[in-house]
């Protein structure tokens, strides 16, 4: 937004634009250096916002700056200038890419301080230079621009749409979509259950730092994923994100067994008890190399995909904590639920006294699925009392299904079937990898690991 | 419980009993050796319960089995006779070990058949023989018996005034609580929210394999948290559980940082971004060695300790999910609850379509406050725009505490004052360490790490 009123005055006083580079004395000595932001939506007419290098913006009233000069050279293009027409080289795998919003896909205009949504194949080759070495920009869509925690189940089955329409096209080998990442695990979780017979990967990729940051990870990110998708060797849908910093290496998670466990780490995004399935080595941006880390991921299909079902609404995600009542149990199959995912303690498990409200729940036909807040592990309802009686009282055992993905997946079933025997054959069934049961063991570090400082 | 017809039927005219060792062949083939267990209460007159050397139990029906037999001596007495008087010895520290019940203080009597929670020194020090040579026991109490699943803020309240009046003896040194490890987390956090003035360190401890496994964890946690405990060093609440196989050694984590992260594993308890404040080396299990691995602990206080407060018990932990709709925010502020905890996306983010019934819940009241699903790391909302909305619609941020603490906190804050101001302030104050904003970064394993295979 542009600035108004007196910021908007001290700016044009001082000479100074949005983009330009500054230096900011205030009145209590504080200096702060940073580009100057467009205006936050909520700004008022009497601060500027500045970001600084480390990242993050501050708001500094104009009566209280002392002194405001500019620093280093005016303006440098944040962005190469875009090119008429980007090379096609005929050896190189061809991938569609598309867009769906989130720090990936950000990018301040500073002409016009405006965040541009606006995607076009140049624009990302004029951020990304190195993007035509790796592969073809064979088609490029701006499906939606949302921040992620704004995604609904109805933008799963736009995204899954366009993704099957890209595939579609036989020369197309893989699709990679840009997503916030607060979301994407969901968003993976959704499409790898709606997406029936994959002819290549689907890649979700997003970036933890933006790219006007020194340390952002949206360039390596957007190359590994393109060259991955590029490979066209897997039949998954697929997160690919920052692995660690030491080696330039991304991961390429299994879309129903990655989970965000980090609020701002690069490398944020882990398998939980599973094995990514594959790691790309991104030192050479402009020739980055993949390597398998398990064989048992599902090949890709010929002919075209298609959206096998859709996601019933009425289900909610409960977690469970001492001192909860089961109220809002009742709450939800009041209102009609069809199913609600428990995310209970250890083994399985919740309060005695949901006892009765869980039993009403299934006597109305309300699919009840447990899963466990520990995360890692799995579901066990045989061990202790309280499982038994949950059991009996006709929950189903998420097995090792992470909570988030077991509430996807009960939304998937529930849209094919509302008898409760064959929700639960299905819900325990291992439809696109979501169940491993101890298959492969990954990612629950010791915790005398390198980082514990033990 | 005791078998009837069928079942019982059957154990006498084989000669055998509850607590005997077992080989069943069963019609299809099937060969199950184990121990006969209690009949479940679930169970009916035709089954037997085997506990397998996995720990497991099965359900064997009678009318199925075509040969039994029995293997091995006559049952092994598990436990040590009891001692009529345990040696006291001066020169060992005096530990308060009280019990509420869990898989740590399950004993199966095999004469009667009955999970016995009883609980006296005699029993302990049968169980667990190198007890006497690492603490004197002085005060031995059965506060309760429950799995920790059903515990409810009345009984932290209650397990806080037995801790309170252990430690108010001037001779005992620190206090050990056995607990069931499903909601111990949530229990340390209480305790340590509530108890004021600490003269010595209240250790929680539990197991997570039950000791008539051969795995079980049971014996040298409590040794620990015992040792530890006796050392009287420290003045707060903390869990002592099992840290990692190769070197035998528990953890003893700060009890507002730790989360219990694997259903089974034994070394499920984990500080979250936050380094364990000691580790117990117990390979010799009667010379157990305490290592502290951080300074910044609190020391005892002089005095007895009090209970500083109590809970506000409406308060409810609310998930978000992509597709949930913010009914359920509605739902809790027209019951009158008085707090609500949400577990957002990211740096602490909601669907936008949740904002009109936040800002309904404040306007009457309510303390909403932020936390990740993430658990890593910490909420920020000052970085992008759902954050900076949520902030101005009156969310608390609820920096790096995990979404259990700030739940707990919360029901302790509220029952100290209305005011949302002050209650904000109390959040993010830092009360018992359970704020620490990355003053020490651990727990957060690189991907790369020893068990990633990678």
């Amino acid at each position: 937004m542009e600035y108004k009123g007196e910021a908007r005055k001290f700016l044009e006083e001082h000479g100074v634009e949005v983009g330009d580079r500054v230096r900011i004395v205030r009145d209590d000595g504080v200096e702060i250096e940073g580009i100057i932001m467009p205006r936050s939506e909520l700004g008022d007419d009497r601060h500027l916002v500045v970001k600084m290098d480390n990242g993050y913006n501050v708001g500094v009233r104009v009566d209280r700056i002392e002194r405001l000069e500019p620093v280093g050279e005016r303006r440098e293009p944040k962005f190469r200038p875009l090119e008429e027409e980007i090379p096609e080289d005929p050896s190189l795998p061809n991938v569609a890419v598309m867009s769906t919003g989130g720090t990936i896909a950000c990018r301040v205009d500073y002409e016009t301080g405006a965040v541009k949504p606006a995607f076009t194949a140049e624009e990302l080759v004029s951020a990304v230079p190195e993007l035509p070495d790796v592969v073809n920009i064979a088609d490029v869509r701006a499906v939606m621009d949302l921040l992620s925690e704004n995604m609904e189940p109805g933008h799963w089955i736009k995204i899954a749409e366009e993704v099957a329409d890209a595939l579609s096209d036989p020369d197309v080998d893989g699709v990679v979509v840009a997503h916030g990442t607060d979301t994407m695990a969901f968003t993976a979780a959704a499409l790898a259950f709606l997406l029936d017979g994959l002819p290549g990967p689907v890649v979700l990729v997003g970036a933890q730092r933006s790219s006007d940051r020194p340390s952002s990870d949206a360039a390596s990110n957007l190359i590994a994923a393109c060259r991955f998708a590029g490979e066209g060797e897997v039949g998954e849908v697929t997160v690919c994100m920052h692995g660690w910093t030491a080696d330039e290496v991304c991961l390429v998670h299994r879309g129903v067994r990655v989970r965000k466990m980090h609020t701002s780490r690069r490398d944020a995004f882990r398998s939980i008890e599973s094995l990514p399935i594959a790691r790309v080595d991104v030192r050479d941006l402009r020739n980055p190399e993949v390597e398998y880390l398990r064989e048992d991921y599902r090949e890709p299909e010929d002919g075209e995909p298609e959206l096998s079902g859709g996601f019933e609404e009425r289900v909610a995600l409960v977690k469970f904590a001492p001192g909860m009542g089961p109220e809002v149990l009742d709450f939800y199959v009041d209102r009609g639920y069809r199913g609600i995912v428990l995310e209970g303690t250890g083994l399985g498990h919740v309060s005695e006294r949901w006892l009765d409200s869980i039993e009403r729940a299934v006597d109305e036909g309300v699919a009840v699925v447990m899963t466990s807040q520990c995360l890692y592990g799995r579901v066990n309802m045989n061990v202790y009392r309280t499982g038994r009686l949950l059991r009996t009282a006709g929950v189903i055992p998420g097995e090792d299904m992470l909570p988030e993905v077991a509430y996807v997946k009960l939304m998937y079933v529930l849209n094919e079937t509302d008898d409760l025997g064959e929700v639960e054959r299905l819900m325990r069934t291992n439809l696109v990898g979501e169940i491993e049961r101890g298959r492969v063991i990954g990612g629950f570090e010791p915790a005398d690991g390198p980082h514990h400082r033990l």
